[in-house]
């Protein structure tokens, strides 16, 4: 939650004279986005996301995102449109940074879930993955299973200062994820961070998926794993909330045809969906980059989602 | 620039439900504001914006602020326009904080201003000095001249480890301001804070004056000198640009009377508005506040502004 880069209304004024959205009339910095700059701009008559894509962001990644965006949106889904200037480009410089407008989404992010949401979810990430089929671009997964260990092998050594087991234990389960994970998946365009705050509702009315800078390819299984251990758990409880579950797996099943090689490796997606992110947040607990001191997530809601995996039966798929 | 506090859209819905705004379509925390949590809220077919007021403005001051933008807003004056719930009420509670709901105003602040912007300013602050002569509310400045001392004594056993004698001379400053400091001067209502940051533009036309957190009755003199020395000095070479000082003081001039104690007493309130300045950045260099790390800022400028007034004519009042 951050603004990284001062715009002057003077430079945006230079930036938009290469669009065509009418008059500038206001724009403010707005707290969301850890990796990047957003403003909210108004100008003609219409609301657009402005992005500065900081240093996290590799800045040959940026086209990939914003031509998945034009294509999922060119194909129905609700997600941010990317906004050409006079030269057809959707991608600019603005204060020394790669920068892109997009359009602006209504709606808001619900912390607490119901089933009506959870449906819509499952809805839409089915019709992405559809719809990304014949999308063009490739990204690899950074944080794919064979990216694990090494995470694994610089967060290991501050594991047991946590807890006492905690590095063996992270070592037992990344070993048989690897030995065990499929590679008959059907593979796809992700979103790969499908969470809560990433998709906006106006009541129970889907209005935006957003924020695709995690995007590339992958099994389409683990997207739907992600989005159901963020949509469908009880914070509380660390348990399944299996109602949740229910509408969003059989919404998402609805519209996409679920393989065999899925529904048997479902038990094991989810749990390396889980595993995933308990890696990655032990690791950013470790290693906070700059900036990151308040958004540093409990490592420990994953180990418990995870834990919650191996002990129960998954949701039906 | 920070949002404090985390509003969900489920609280957010719950607060809104005892105004009359229509749907709540869309909500974000805005980088804006080093006092309070700031967001900029989409209801109905509107835009406003809700202010969370945090520890640092005192919860019994709110009332005093939000009266002042309703009485000046009712005077013609561009500045945001509480919004009265449906109990009549301008002022609530929302996640255990007081919070208020003002209607949004386009615009953009000038890094850089013209003389068109200086002069929109001169004649905007002379107005809202008119409207708030039957204001009946009122507040202290809590960094009035009689203030300065308290703050200076905080801030000396630092002031030297900046520069050898620099508390002296401060000290040579603060009490020649205090015993020519004039008793004579009109007083009013101020806005007391009328950086750039705080009035918007549209191209030329000064579409909104904001933030009145520091709004108080003083000498109205004083104003205009807060607002010539942030408008009218050329940050570079710390000279005042007496074009845009023409300006500005010609266009209040031309529609507040300017009396003789004040013409008198000018190069006195110019020289103390830049001290004021020099002196709580000073404080706050040696005494951040929590949060404040990136905000604080360079007490030097009003400094070299304080020089100048004290070697220049002004620019005729």
């Amino acid at each position: 939650m951050a603004v990284y880069t001062d715009v002057s209304a003077e430079d945006l004024g230079e930036f938009l004279a290469s669009y065509q959205l009418g008059e500038l009339k206001s724009y403010k910095g707005i707290a969301e986005g850890v990796e990047n700059s957003n403003f909210l701009v108004h100008a003609g008559d219409s609301h657009y996301i402005l992005t500065l894509y900081e240093k996290r962001v590799a800045a040959g990644d940026v086209p990939f995102f914003l031509a998945l965006m034009e294509h999922l949106h060119a194909r129905g889904i609700t997600c941010p449109q990317p906004v050409k200037n006079r030269n057809g480009e959707t991608l600019g410089r603005l204060c020394g940074r790669p920068a892109a407008i997009v359009t602006f989404l209504d709606g808001m992010w619900m912390r607490r879930p119901d089933p009506p949401h959870c449906a819509a979810v499952g809805d839409a990430l089915a019709h992405m993955h559809l719809a990304g089929a014949d999308f063009a671009g490739k990204r690899n997964n950074a944080l794919s299973v064979a990216d694990w260990r090494a995470l694994y092998q610089q967060a290991a050594p501050h594991a047991d200062k946590v807890q006492a087991g905690l590095a063996a234990a992270i070592e037992q389960e990344l070993s048989h994820l690897e030995k065990a994970w499929p590679r008959d998946l059907p593979q796809g365009v992700i979103h790969a961070d499908l969470f809560r705050d990433n998709v906006l509702f106006v009541d129970e009315r889907l209005t935006g998926v957003i924020d695709f800078y995690y995007a590339c390819n992958d099994a389409l299984a683990y997207d739907l794993a992600v989005t159901v251990n963020d949509w469908c758990f009880d914070l509380r409880s660390s348990a399944l909330n299996t109602e949740l579950a229910r509408w969003l797996i059989s919404r998402y099943a609805a519209v996409r045809h679920v393989d065999k090689a899925e529904q048997k490796a479902w038990p094991l997606v989810l749990r390396a969906a889980a595993f995933r992110f308990w890696l990655s947040r032990l690791h950013d607990w470790h290693f906070p980059r700059e900036g990151d001191l308040v958004h540093v997530k409990d490592p420990a809601e994953y180990r418990h989602k995870l834990e919650h995996h191996r002990r129960h039966a998954p949701p039906a798929l």
